[in-house]
């Protein structure tokens, strides 16, 4: 299996990029990847957070098709970092100072102090070269990018629009556990190594999406929390009329019935939410 | 157990209401509820919306305390509503004419045409006597409302605040099941029976609370979601900074490890969030 180093690493999704390796579609990668605050929280370069390990050239990937990224596996280390301070995540002006804490983690739990969090392995970043200019590894949008999305865990499937030739893959900012919002701006963080399978499909979607087994969640960031649940609502109704050949009253319908709207992040600068669509729709008795 | 018949309902909560019933701490009580449209969908009148049956005044309860209210059991009929239209819901501008459609109710599904969607029964209306003014039955606040939280369901415990003496319990608009967000505006609507144990406790609380077997959810309501959003995560530090015994900024990062932040429903006056907070954290090891 070709591995992807922590070494080879972007800070701004690019249309331009230069692949640090290339992969075939059905092709196995790891990627170390290093924690979002740049693997020393002792010492934060504030222009150099989120990294995001690549990118990889997907031979065959081209404008308009759909980038495929099975999660495997995350393997992490045996500790990582919290941080928040003033200016940072939801509560940005009622918090002085900056303030990091050190989490142990172990097989089934994170400790804060003596704490148990369940264990709940995600991946923060995951995105591909955008239709055009650039957006920092920080930034969620169409490519993907800093989504912060629960559900990018192990044995999902991550559904990336392909804007540019070769898709120009690159993940990193892995948390052992997050819940939603990651109202202080970070969860628990840690430098891993992510395992994925990587396929091409042709067709065309707008905005990322995230298959687990039971569900289907689009993945919309925007700047505006509330033009984002508007965006979500008007794709999870699209996706189920497409899907199900009905007209747009019944699933703007069966959308308020059985979709539930969630938030991913609240503090990033483009904040995500998600429509989770359950599976079960689509099986008619 | 006394039951209060449908006939006996509101449209406004207001400091000011005409009891119907009182009842004493620990008692249990039947509500009948009548669908948020007012029970005959053939034929709406929209100044008579959301009716809350009650009010109920709780012998004992005074501003201040705290109304706590379980839900026992919830009895469904054998068919619902769902209703949108133009100027309704996430998609209001979205959506011609105004669209009604039948749905049959099973023991555990509720049936979109022959689309199964698990039943899942919840109180959309559940509130007091206001601190000031009066609020419609179809809006939320600090003394409940319209919260539309599928969390108000079977064998959960709403906390309610209570700002006038007796607290004047009112409830209504329970749907068979709902997607969070409720986006085209409405539900499974149904009229229902309702069994609820009331008490007391002498506690003071902000906002409404429902307790599940395992996570406490804070509910806020506002015009603005981005402002729900926010208030809600400062509800939810301080939840955990006060019974945890914790610096604030350790209490924020709590929140951001553990806690989820999520939609209860973005269609009504107000906008309602919820903030799902783990039992397992009140629990060291």
């Amino acid at each position: 299996m070709k591995v992807i180093s922590s070494q080879k690493h972007i800070y701004f999704f690019s249309t331009e990029m230069n692949p640090v390796e290339e992969v075939y579609p059905g092709e196995k990668v790891v990627f170390e990847t290093i924690d979002a605050l740049g693997g020393n929280y002792e010492k934060i370069d504030f222009s150099k957070v989120n990294p995001a390990t690549g990118p990889v050239y997907v031979n065959g990937a081209k404008p308009g098709d759909t980038l495929v990224i099975r999660i495997e596996r995350i393997n992490l280390p045996e500790k990582g970092v919290i941080v928040t301070g003033k200016g940072f995540g939801v509560l940005s002006d009622e918090i002085e100072g900056f303030h990091t804490k050190e989490l142990k983690i172990e097989k089934w739990a994170v400790f804060f102090d003596n704490i148990r969090v369940p264990i709940h392995p995600m991946v923060g970043v995951i995105g591909v070269a955008p239709e055009e200019r650039e957006y920092p590894t920080g930034t969620a949008h169409k490519h993907g990018g800093n989504m912060d999305t629960k559900e990018i865990t192990e044995k999902s499937t991550v559904y990336l629009p392909v804007f540019q030739d070769g898709a120009l893959l690159a993940l990193g900012d892995v948390h052992a556990t997050m819940g939603d919002g990651e109202v202080c701006v970070s969860a628990c963080e840690v430098s891993a190594k992510v395992v994925v399978e990587v396929d091409i499909a042709k067709e065309e979607i707008k905005w990322p999406m995230v298959e687990t087994n039971d569900a289907y969640y689009l993945i919309v960031s925007l700047p505006s929390v509330e033009d984002a649940l508007k965006e979500v609502t008007r794709e999870a109704v699209w996706f189920i009329q497409r899907r199900k050949v009905i007209p747009f009253k019944e699933a703007y319908m069966l959308t308020s019935l059985c979709v539930d709207i969630g938030i991913s992040q609240l503090v990033n600068p483009n904040k995500t939410v998600k429509a989770k669509i359950p599976k079960y729709i689509f099986s008619e008795v």
